[in-house]
């Protein structure tokens, strides 16, 4: 097929009216289908159900260090769970904090310790700071933008490349300007481009000079151990080392959690960053808690064990995500090949395929799939402020649905954004 | 025994070279005690262990609105554990947040919100006011203490009576001092005095006529079912009717948890306010998490069931928790009954029995049987600052150690009271 840019209008028009009686028949069919969040499936789910297994009421229930993990004690976590988390973010477990059961959630503790507290000893607590800034490579994760928003941080959008946010923005950016405090970081398998960061960009970014001596980079390594090809792994370089032989040590908070390897609903989390601070991390945390959920930390060091357990469960996982992957990534070639309506990225693990649309049509596909019972994630979501200046980026998040479910909703989406694109070329025309 | 008030300096000091002499031989015994923290004792969280086993790979992990639970979702906790966490804290499940596993951190996040963004729309944040100050009945909680210090918060020593503390100098304070932001209160079996409130302090605790539109009452309720006689449990008013009746809905948070009834390190914790409360909290919320740990909720809620299976877990954790508290208050009833050098408080619940010694001898006591291996509570930890004016009093935690370890420790901290006494008399004479 031709590129609809191409088209006569007369063609257009014919087209038109063909899609639309399409999706006039597939709005019938009354759909109620959801491809908005990064939710494992529930065959996901069902295949760590093994985990379940591993406690009861007669296991027992000391850490290796002698703890009992059903009482009060090990503020920031048990030896295991530090050095099982360790393993997943490729650093050491002294370096680690085992914390609740969302990254999300420390990610936010972090911010606003820096606020009420400041980050290190003598640096100000960013709520006396007339103004603090924030750097957000975009598209990127919509619930990061969210917390950085509710501290009333302004967002500074980065352009995604190929290899990572624009670097050289970056480093000339921090270098200049001292109200610039922190960066957010997927590194691996981005949300939502599923872009790895080259070693370049790591080196790059472990080697900033930022101006603010109270920067830090927030490095959520949510899919560090999310390849779809478990046989040829996507390897990050460690941020932790990188900033160490740069002479950076103290420039990075590093965030993972299990929620997409065991249970969403009942991970844990971690954090990893330099001794100078985790001493200041450990300050809040010694009057915040008395010690998180020990026996689900251990629960999860006696199921998965090590890091190879590990592998072997997202295997598992890889086995039920990639086909997903692989048929919205088929309904969209075949639907949209040739069309130049639209491109979109082909991510080997993570969560979520990126779609571009052309200018000014996001909005309108989502809204269009939505009047047809296909819930997308919210156009203007990957961009700071739900901006999305351009009105292009959509987040597809095809894990949650069965395969069948998928491919319906990729046919209408690729529909949506058919409809949606031939209207904006007609009024062009 | 005669008063040690009412003997010679003679009779004293040969008193005191006998005690000395009982103290190096116990010293010798190289004992390693900790009465020092409120922590369950083994035993009672062997009797809990049946809770482990009410979830497997093959239960059903559907919460009762249909929420999967190992997956995303439920920010604000399952219903039916909002339901359980209702029924322990005396008020209905829409007024419930399900919270993590520990209730210090809702505390300390709740003072972070309002230091951060505010106690309500339209009402400043703490961190852009002069000054923010707090009420503390004390002798109380060290950790409460150690969250309002961490933010700056000067706070104000409020005396505690045999009902309560003291509502005259409370009412007048938050009337007049818009700069008071809040008052940490625990109702029941209170910490470390066991002490009660009763109908009379709740009703005017909820008749408060504060100046400070965003002052709230810190009610932390941790001790809500923990009656050493389940026959005769203290019945305290629920503080959220009260405040209603009294036209005050907005002007409580209450926290509580299961740390005490199921596992210290392992538990659900929740806080209940008003609708309009919680509609500012899940603005937080729904920012910081995507959900606490669910399948934990749903493994309470399994297990106990119901209001009835809690009280029927805390008549078991009694049986265990009385002899412990009874040898204690046998021992310094038998030692220092007549000796005039001391009082203490016999609670019908809680963890705690708090000890008054002569003034300026607390620090001294918690010393000498430091020497001698035995861990207490920091003298000064029960007042705020860690600064107890008049240096009287001891917190004694007996629910940790065995039943034969509590004995000897008792015994070695009546040897040290006498002790101390006996050189701050002899000082005097």
């Amino acid at each position: 097929m031709k590129a609809y840019t191409n088209q006569t209008k007369e063609e257009l028009i014919e087209l038109q009216s063909k899609l639309e009686q399409q999706y006039q028949e597939i709005k019938k069919m009354g759909l109620k289908l959801d491809m908005s969040r990064g939710k494992p499936g529930i065959s996901q789910l069902n295949r760590v159900m093994g985990m379940m297994d591993v406690l009861d009421s007669q296991s027992d229930y000391q850490t290796e260090e002698g703890f009992d993990s059903r009482n009060y004690g090990a503020m920031d976590g048990i030896i295991e769970a530090k050095r099982l988390m360790a393993d997943i973010m490729g650093t050491v477990p002294e370096k680690v904090v085992v914390y609740g059961n969302s990254s999300l959630s420390i990610m936010y503790d972090s911010i606003s310790r820096c606020y009420t507290h400041g980050v290190m000893p003598g640096s100000t607590p960013w709520c006396c700071l007339e103004k603090v800034k924030w750097l957000c490579p975009a598209p990127g994760y919509d619930r990061h933008f969210a917390i950085t928003e509710r501290f009333g941080i302004e967002m500074i959008v980065i352009p995604m490349r190929e290899d990572g946010p624009d670097m050289d923005q970056i480093e000339q950016l921090v270098a200049e300007d001292e109200s610039i405090k922190g960066i957010w970081c997927v590194p691996k398998y981005s949300n939502p481009q599923g872009i790895n960061y080259s070693d370049q960009t790591v080196k790059r970014m472990a080697a900033l000079k930022p101006k603010a001596a109270d920067f830090r980079i927030y490095w959520d390594n949510a899919y560090a151990v999310h390849d779809f090809d478990p046989e040829r792994p996507t390897e990050i370089l460690d941020i932790l080392s990188e900033c160490e032989k740069a002479g950076n040590p103290d420039l990075v908070y590093e965030f993972a959690s299990t929620s997409k390897i065991s249970f969403s609903g009942a991970g844990i989390a971690a954090m990893a960053a330099s001794f100078a601070n985790l001493e200041e991390i450990r300050k809040q945390l010694k009057i915040m808690t008395i010690g998180y959920d020990k026996i689900n930390q251990l629960r999860h060091v006696r199921y998965f064990k090590n890091l190879e357990g590990i592998h072997r469960q997202m295997a598992i996982h890889a086995e039920l995500i990639r086909p997903k992957f692989e048929a919205v990534l088929k309904i969209l070639e075949t639907e949209l090949g040739d069309l130049e309506i639209g491109f979109w990225t082909k991510p080997l693990g993570g969560y979520f395929i990126s779609f571009e649309a052309m200018e000014g049509c996001a909005k309108a596909i989502v809204a269009k799939c939505k009047e047809a019972g296909v819930t997308m994630t919210q156009a203007g979501a990957t961009y700071p402020y739900g901006n999305d200046p351009k009105d292009t980026n959509i987040r597809i998040a095809p894990t949650f649905p069965t395969l069948e479910e998928i491919k319906k909703t990729a046919k209408l989406f690729a529909l949506c954004v058919k409809l949606v694109s031939i209207e904006k070329i007609l009024t062009q025309k």
